[in-house]
């Protein structure tokens, strides 16, 4: 590490006075080009930041907005990414993109990367393993710093930063209740473990639906999946037993396709006997036979709020309190709930 | 832009001699600290970078590979992507992607963005309009610069570079062979425009195995499908017609997927009346009805092969002649091509 640089420091260095060192630093004409420069390159080297400058340095220094995913192989985060790029790019900014592949070792690092003068602002969803182990110190840093941040579907309520969310609960209720006015009785939940965030609010939503419909919360329909072990095998044992559920709640459009095929193979008819929702933004569920009924999340629009949330933060035009912006869902049926 | 840079100019600036400046680059401890680091300042604000230090310097600032893909929601991209990071991690290097939206323009301001002293070396895989206008300038003034480069899946023959190609020839000549021999008379070939490497390849397997197998060439059975126009619309001119053919070979997945939803919609038995294979790295082809052939892509190791290659050029461990890697595709039959 190199020593952290004052104004102090450069001035001293220079043999000139700290005001001297803040308008070379600001550009001013006040000072002649040559030791600007100077004064310029050495804060520079040392990665010198001053607070009420920084921004300002920033937004000359790169017009790139840096993104962390947890994965790259999940169509929801390539939305996301693509109306993020869409947004960024006919507002002048360029965009790098760093995946976590849900490791909070490597979403530090990712940070610590992108940081380094190469981005104005960050647009993050958490890594799995963060959410787990509940350890935010290199986001807190950045707040801190008032670095631009925007978090994004996995956020983390308790940062104070802009944030972009999927209203979950929301598109849970509609769908579980959707469900049950079809005639469902025993509508079974397909969810992550409870630490993911938007796992814990699909599974509010559909607790809310049943209380509402006035239909008997039973837990034992409510499986948590586990991400490191077999997917198909974990939902033959929601399905494939003697008194499978009637419908099905997925919260990922992979959970839905798979019961789907569990279900076929142990010859329910869909939906007569099991009706199936899954969440997503993928490309699966309009292939599947019969098609999937599906909660849309629009994670393009998601991308999109999020790259104006950062744009306008980085840009000094947002409002001083930090903003939560929630994405409406809306249920796109298909064969998989209505065979009409 | 600022003015270029020469040891010599810098030498001056500071009232040396050029080996000074030279050995203060290099970190040499025969330079005090305090001009070391001064020089080393300036030089690194004006991106001063010595031909015969650039790399090494370069390992010593970022550890970081920069990817250039021309589209994000794409699953092969995306699995691509995801074997860079695996091999990149272990071999201590981080990842940052950077999306070309298949534009040219793009594709020039992600390099210069990426290699604006971020990254040691870059993978990349050609925009469509960079193929179609045939401009390479910004690739060849990299390798002009001996940045390490590797080009993936779409390629330029041309270019001094490392290369990584899926086997598109292989695996076209696989797939239609097998139609050939479960009985095809007419295979269609759903391809993309003739300036898409991949497609041009892909045809030429297809072709190749017509003639292999004693099968007259059909020109009116190619289909060059536009990317702007709506797919579904242009695929039913293909198989919703007086004369279908009874077989069909598409460059990608979706194309396959909407084939088969075309070919059922029409009334036509799969694969008795019309058998369709899909290139594919993809989510789709296993949850469609009945599921379909595919040829197999390996995305992921293809990304590992490119970033084993990149960084064996950053850290000097390849061999100095550039290396062209071919990754062999297999075909996974489903029962879109035999139900049994």
């Amino acid at each position: 590490m190199k020593p952290r640089i004052t104004l102090k420091k450069i001035a001293k260095e220079f043999g000139v006075s700290i005001s001297t060192v803040s308008k070379a630093l600001k550009d001013s004409h006040e000072i002649s080009e040559d030791v600007r420069e100077r004064i310029k390159a050495f804060a520079d080297f040392y990665n010198y930041k001053p607070n009420s400058l920084a921004l300002q340095l920033r937004n000359q220094k790169t017009s790139v907005i840096g993104v962390i995913v947890p994965e790259i192989v999940h169509h929801f985060f390539s939305q996301v990414i693509d109306g993020i790029e869409k947004y960024a790019n006919e507002h002048g900014y360029s965009v790098m993109v760093c995946i976590s592949n849900e490791s909070y070792k490597k979403e530090v690092s990712n940070i610590s990367v992108l940081t380094n003068g190469s981005i104005d602002g960050l647009i993050v969803s958490i890594a799995r393993e963060t959410q787990e182990t509940q350890n935010f110190k290199h986001f807190e840093d950045l707040i801190k710093d008032d670095f631009p941040l925007v978090l994004f579907d996995r956020i983390i309520e308790d940062l104070q930063c802009d944030k972009v969310i999927i209203d979950d609960v929301g598109g849970a209720f509609q769908a579980t209740e959707h469900l049950i006015d079809l005639g469902a009785k025993r509508v079974a939940l397909l969810t992550t473990q409870d630490y993911i965030s938007v796992g814990a609010l699909r599974k509010e939503g559909y607790l809310k639906a049943l209380v509402a419909k006035g239909v008997t919360i039973d837990e034992s329909l409510i499986y948590r999946i586990e991400d490191n072990k077999n997917l198909y095998e974990q939902i033959e044992k929601v399905i494939n037993v003697p008194n499978p559920p009637d419908a099905i709640l997925a919260v990922n459009e992979i959970y839905a396709a798979n019961a789907l095929k569990v279900a076929k193979e142990r010859g329910l008819a869909i939906p007569e006997d099991i009706a199936i929702i899954g969440f997503t933004s993928g490309l699966i569920s309009e292939f599947t036979s019969p098609p999937l009924t599906s909660v849309v999340q629009h994670g393009f629009l998601m991308g999109q709020h999020a790259a104006e949330l950062l744009i306008n933060r980085i840009e000094h035009t947002a409002p001083e309190a930090f903003q939560k912006e929630v994405i409406s869902t809306n249920l796109k049926v298909r064969k998989s709930t209505i065979n009409s």
